[in-house]
């Protein structure tokens, strides 16, 4: 179980406001200033280069990739964080490529982030041998598992609608049809239960900005199996990733495990304060969190469904085909999403009519529902949306 | 001109320390707390994922780039900010073994950091297409330049011994022996000055926790010569290097300049402390900066040499072929570095014998060269180095 009012007041969170984007960026945790202030006052302003060893930073990518493993069901060592969730798909699917160097597809679905796609499609040109990314339907990816393909590369929730993919099947699947699983988690992790090595997963990547509450640009993480990183380098081969970085040899030689996969420098204020962000997780259980998220989607869709005929849900009504956020199209989804900002309702928009809810139960409450529902429900009703100043587009994340 | 007591107040520098290892870790800028402050409870906590525009998250790799390329020679809108060193080297190279499909070496010396061997090695690895990584002794890298040569990779200073590449002169010949030349200015950007579009160098990166002070495992920098990204695309096309990427779109298409590398979301905390830390920048002179370490450098030199004998001159004697750290061996030099750190006196080992002194005259002052030379004098003297707490062995970086 989880304390809702407990959690939530570990959050930062300003008055007025009904937060319901952490599915983009998490609201502050209010140990992170502590934090920050500490690891910069103290142990950079006072330790200076000593602190990699005084102050253990040279172990956090270790320390903090456990903590996130124990919210996807990765065992000890088996995570590390540092870089960006797309250099950490990059080395994920390069690893994963070296893995099955007969095949040539990569198996994807057009509801995977454009940034995956984009990896993929880097990658592959540099590569240079004939591979290619095969985007699908989500609902035909297992229709697609021929001998040609290499890896599935899958983000579990779509950005856009919410629609989950069934993690645990579709790696069997992948597994049983002689190919890779690789698993984007960004809005997987911390946002319900994830077991990545129950299922079997090759490897797994994810960002800690979003349900993990670690601040704007905030490092990602990944997940490799056990055992396999030794045996399959990926293109990136980064110096705190070999196996004694401080004989400074001049060949590369991987460390075991997750360490394998560290790459450079780790970024120790954000990694401290991402450790910090990290500590409300105590004591939570996540079966709990789902099923507030469950209860808080489907009493969403419930009120807006009722009172706001303009809108349609553009995310699955059943709640277990759903990750933790719900999403609605408009065709003025823009301009309306605007307008509900403007009276402290933050959802976002993503293009062309998406406007979206994230569902976050350490902090959103039953009445922050209602009040995004009420506040939805009285911009489509008065045309509140229709102001020059909701119309006009900003670039937003 | 630089006024040092007026430079060296904007550090937070610990009392009774002689701070010499400016080279590994720059120290704490006093502006950098406040500015992590001021981003965290105000920005992050108050705007929420607003912040990307209303604070201007998303242009900070540019708005920073653009402060240090002013530092390398370096247009505004060529240099970008963010990531790890080992990754824009990754990406710097993969790009520019992109512009030479006809040619297979890559040449570099044997004064390169391991590390971005590695990533070398990992790529032509990963390309699998006979590409050798050449490794010269640093004189005669310009011997090396033949016909096959697609890229010149170097680092301009070398970590052990402080040997400076003259940047001008091999960019000019790598260029007329139709290679590439990709530089990493891990220890020149804020040593000195560094004209990378006026030599004409086709990409240059660098680490902003050495000489630009950034904080542990701050990000690094990429720069592109102006026209050449959009052409030549790395191996890693990320989200934010696409022209439009909030346009969802399915398929990469790069944008122009440095902005064409970015890659994943900016990590906003760390590029707000490191954008106060550039701040210390502000009318400093970089030659001034220069020709203090070069003065404090040799003062360094003459003071060991005639007070220690036992230690043997690892930098060149020459200021002009040296970066701005000085090294010293000694068979005991890791034991010898421990008890000078234990007096206070900060500089660093490299196996297997090197003593590196690292001079930043925006903090380091006449007084503290004085005093590490005592000091270093004292403890080989009275042999103090020889204690089990000095000699027994730890990781640093």
């Amino acid at each position: 179980m989880f304390d809702p009012a407990a959690t939530r007041a570990l959050f930062d969170l300003p008055d007025g406001i009904v937060y319901l984007d952490g599915n983009s960026l998490g609201p502050l945790p209010r140990a992170a200033g502590a934090r920050a202030r500490e690891m910069i006052a103290e142990e950079w302003g006072l330790d200076l280069i000593r602190g990699w060893t005084s102050r253990g930073w040279i172990d956090l990518p270790g320390r903090v990739g456990d903590r996130i493993g124990a919210l996807i069901g990765a065992p000890a060592g088996s995570v590390t964080v540092g870089e960006t969730l797309s250099v950490r798909l990059f080395q994920a699917l390069s690893a994963a490529l070296a893995a099955r160097p007969d095949r040539r597809i990569v198996l994807t679905d057009s509801g995977n982030f454009p940034s995956d796609l984009y990896i993929a499609q880097g990658l592959i040109r540099a590569l240079d041998r004939g591979h290619e990314l095969r985007v699908v339907d989500p609902e035909t990816v297992a229709d697609h598992l021929g001998e040609e393909v290499a890896v599935v590369m899958l983000t579990q929730v779509d950005y856009r609608t919410g629609r989950r993919h069934d993690l645990d099947r579709l790696t069997a699947q992948a597994r049983a049809a002689g190919a890779l699983a690789v698993w984007d988690l960004a809005h997987s992790a911390g946002a319900f239960p994830v077991d990545v090595a129950g299922a079997g997963a090759d490897f797994a990547v994810g960002c800690t900005y979003k349900y993990l509450n670690g601040g704007p640009g905030a490092p990602a993480f990944i997940y490799t199996a056990p055992g396999r990183a030794a045996k399959t380098l990926p293109a990136i081969t980064g110096w705190l990733g070999h196996a004694d970085p401080f004989a400074f040899a001049s060949d590369y030689r991987p460390a075991a495990g997750a360490r394998g996969l560290r790459i450079g420098t780790p970024p120790v204020l954000a990694l401290s304060v991402l450790d910090a962000a990290l500590d409300v997780w105590g004591g939570v259980d996540l079966a709990a969190i789902r099923a507030a998220s469950l209860r808080f989607g489907d009493l969403l869709i419930a009120r807006v469904e009722a009172a706001c005929p303009e809108v349609a849900l553009a995310s699955p009504r059943d709640g277990a085909s759903r990750g933790s956020h719900v999403s609605f199209r408009h065709p003025e989804g823009y301009a309306v999403m605007q307008a509900l900002i403007a009276r402290g309702v933050i959802g976002d928009f993503r293009a062309p009519d998406l406007m979206r809810f994230g569902i976050a139960p350490l902090y959103v409450t039953q009445k922050d529902i209602h009040a995004a529902a009420d506040a939805l429900a009285e911009v489509l009703a008065t045309r509140a949306w229709d102001r020059p100043e909701f119309r006009q587009r900003k670039t937003v994340t």
